[in-house]
């Protein structure tokens, strides 16, 4: 009805204006000209507060520029790519720890020498997201060539031999299975198979055993989702066991969302709205305060990570997403109007029109707690992501009149 | 005056007896009567929510009770000394990761298998408090020895060769000087050398070393003590080379002082006093909300720590002990001005007549954020440790009547 498309084009344009300015908050003030990549630590207006260079918010930034130059007209912008390239030839220079392993630092000096390493995939990951994004606006085939070699080693290291991580084997940690790694490469398999059947037949028994591994996680008779449980798949014991994370369970529904419209499978469909989403937005929003919490224990206990209540810019900025996605595919009313109520939240308390770029930290009660606009954990990524996601749903809703 | 006597009186009462909630709280609920050991992830009322045992705490918790079995005549308990004996049994079956190696876990599993190792020095060093406390409550010469043992693996380690801390040099990292190491060290010291010339003498020139090293992290003329500095005593750039841990200075400043009053130097004593006590209070108090800081910017930008605006019980409980002491060898009236106004916001804040022990976090208004009463960093240490000193500085100054 018109009511309807009077809400969706404010949304829209809502949104839309807010890209732009995020957009601008990132191209003026981040751009490190004289190395290559990207300054991220940056104050609530702009201001750089440290030259460090976290691997995985470079290769966030290069894929979100390549992304948008692909994806928003407005953004088919040269100058984007340029800016990408010289950030992708600092990665393919420096990310590796050293010249004869694939192992990434977690962060750079400015100059690109490695400060620090972490055991993990996640810098690995967001290099190979990078390096595909490139190749898709470039047609270099030796970015594509190192994405798949890079997403090839990954996958070894997580479905074959975990040594090349260097994490020790302790003979008291439970074998464990993390949410965000089966998470992490479904999205990495929606990224290198976009438009390319040859790889999309490659990791298709891969995406389909991520879905699998998601579903572990869905626990105690489908009342919850848990963040870590044991490798086969029971809860485990102790507060790692009983951790939810609902920002994170929300963002994977989207990734199993779209999986399950691609492989056209209802059951799948449903679950990842039912379980992925609507569960741990029930869980996880904040009745007194509005807002998702970042960590909670399942049996009700005090979660023991200090930021347990903030309210994070990246849990809404993935709920924006879900929500408006599963509305698309159910036409359910109730989750138009769970992305309202999150869209509301955002632009009331997130969004800093004054100087572009959304806070980061709230407390609980959606007070700013940390002013900064990027730092070791926030870049150009889940805003802009969110935002230009967003708009195109919108679109695509506003264009069936 | 009899006015004054009458506030220490009180003040002494309350200490004591929330001393007496706050050891009954970790008697009855933390003790591992099967494996040995403490469970220090106890919920507000003593209830266990995690069984993980972490070093740090093990050892603390160890030297606390052999610590008030010897200094605190109503805790001359032998059901103390036991239960300290089991856990440190405990820690002497498995806390070094290997036979073949000093190096020590950070966490173990209830049954003491390892769970994860810190690439530090600090469980080895709590460990070392524990080992030595042990040796003079028992007078059992194989706690001595493992002491020293460990002690001079320690300072190996940190002035000679770190690699057995298994930290890959990396190109990129500035070599830095954290407060945290000379500090802890220096303490050490203290611990070690109490009543035992030989051993006050084998560690003199590490004593001194160390104040050296502590004051190198007063910068900016005098201005702030930052935590982290190069190996060469210059301020480092970015964000870590700005940081400030306020408690983390006033408790580096009640060891510093302890050092100076043996020493007899007075000019130490003062700077302990004016430089890492008062600049810090002073820098670190929340004037709008009491309280501490738990992080700063020294330029004022906001800090990345999401929890840099708590309010946490160690800083709080080290600013006690630190003002007392200092007004103590003072008889400055502001210095105990100052401890008064932390006791205050201690008493009104981090207290819990109802169920012992401090809470932990406060948010920056100083309401509680999280309710647990230990956790991964948090065990029967801090709060004691103050309670029992302040309790012993009080009764001095009531004696002089």
């Amino acid at each position: 009805g018109k009511m309807d498309t009077a809400k969706l084009q404010v949304w829209r344009q809502t949104i839309t204006d807010d890209l732009d300015r995020v957009m601008t908050f990132w191209t003026k003030n981040s751009h490190d000209q004289e190395h290559g990549g990207f300054f991220t630590c940056l104050s609530r207006d702009g201001a750089v507060y440290d030259d460090l260079k976290y691997v995985w918010l470079q290769g966030r930034q290069v894929w979100m520029y390549c992304r948008l130059y692909r994806k928003v007209p407005r953004y088919h912008q040269p100058n984007l790519v340029q800016t990408a390239l010289l950030a992708g030839e600092f990665l393919l220079r420096h990310a590796r720890v050293s010249a004869d392993s694939m192992k990434c630092a977690f962060v750079l000096a400015r100059d690109g020498k490695a400060v620090k390493v972490q055991r993990t995939i996640f810098s690995e990951c967001f290099y190979t997201m990078a390096m595909d994004e490139l190749w898709r606006v470039t047609g270099e085939e030796k970015y594509k060539k190192e994405a798949i070699a890079m997403m090839d080693q990954i996958v070894h290291w997580v479905r074959v031999d975990p040594t090349g991580l260097g994490r020790p084997p302790m003979p008291g940690a439970d074998p464990a299975s993390s949410m965000a790694v089966p998470m992490m490469l479904l999205n990495l398999v929606d990224q290198l198979e976009e438009g390319d059947q040859a790889i999309a037949e490659k990791y298709s028994t891969l995406g389909d055993w991520c879905a699998e591994q998601i579903l572990q996680h869905v626990q105690r008779d489908g009342q919850a989702v848990l963040e870590t449980i044991s490798e086969d798949g029971k809860e485990l014991p102790g507060c790692s066991g009983r951790l939810q994370n609902p920002g994170h369970a929300i963002e994977t529904g989207w990734f199993l969302l779209r999986h399950a419209m691609k492989r056209q499978d209802q059951a799948l469909k449903t679950k990842a709205i039912e379980k992925f989403m609507l569960l741990p937005f029930q869980t996880g929003w904040d009745m007194d305060h509005g807002g998702l919490f970042s960590f909670l224990d399942v049996e009700g206990h005090c979660p023991t990570q200090l930021e347990w209540s903030m309210k994070m810019w990246w849990p809404h900025s993935e709920a924006m997403i879900a929500f408006l996605m599963a509305y698309i595919e159910t036409r359910e009313p109730r989750l138009l109007q769970l992305f309202q109520k999150v869209y509301e939240y955002v632009f009331s308390r997130f969004s800093d029109p004054e100087h572009g770029e959304w806070f980061g930290y709230l407390n609980r009660e959606g007070e700013v707690a940390l002013t900064i606009k990027g730092g070791p954990f926030k870049g150009c990524f889940h805003v802009p992501r969110s935002l230009y996601m967003c708009q195109e749903m919108l679109d695509q809703l506003l264009a069936e009149g």
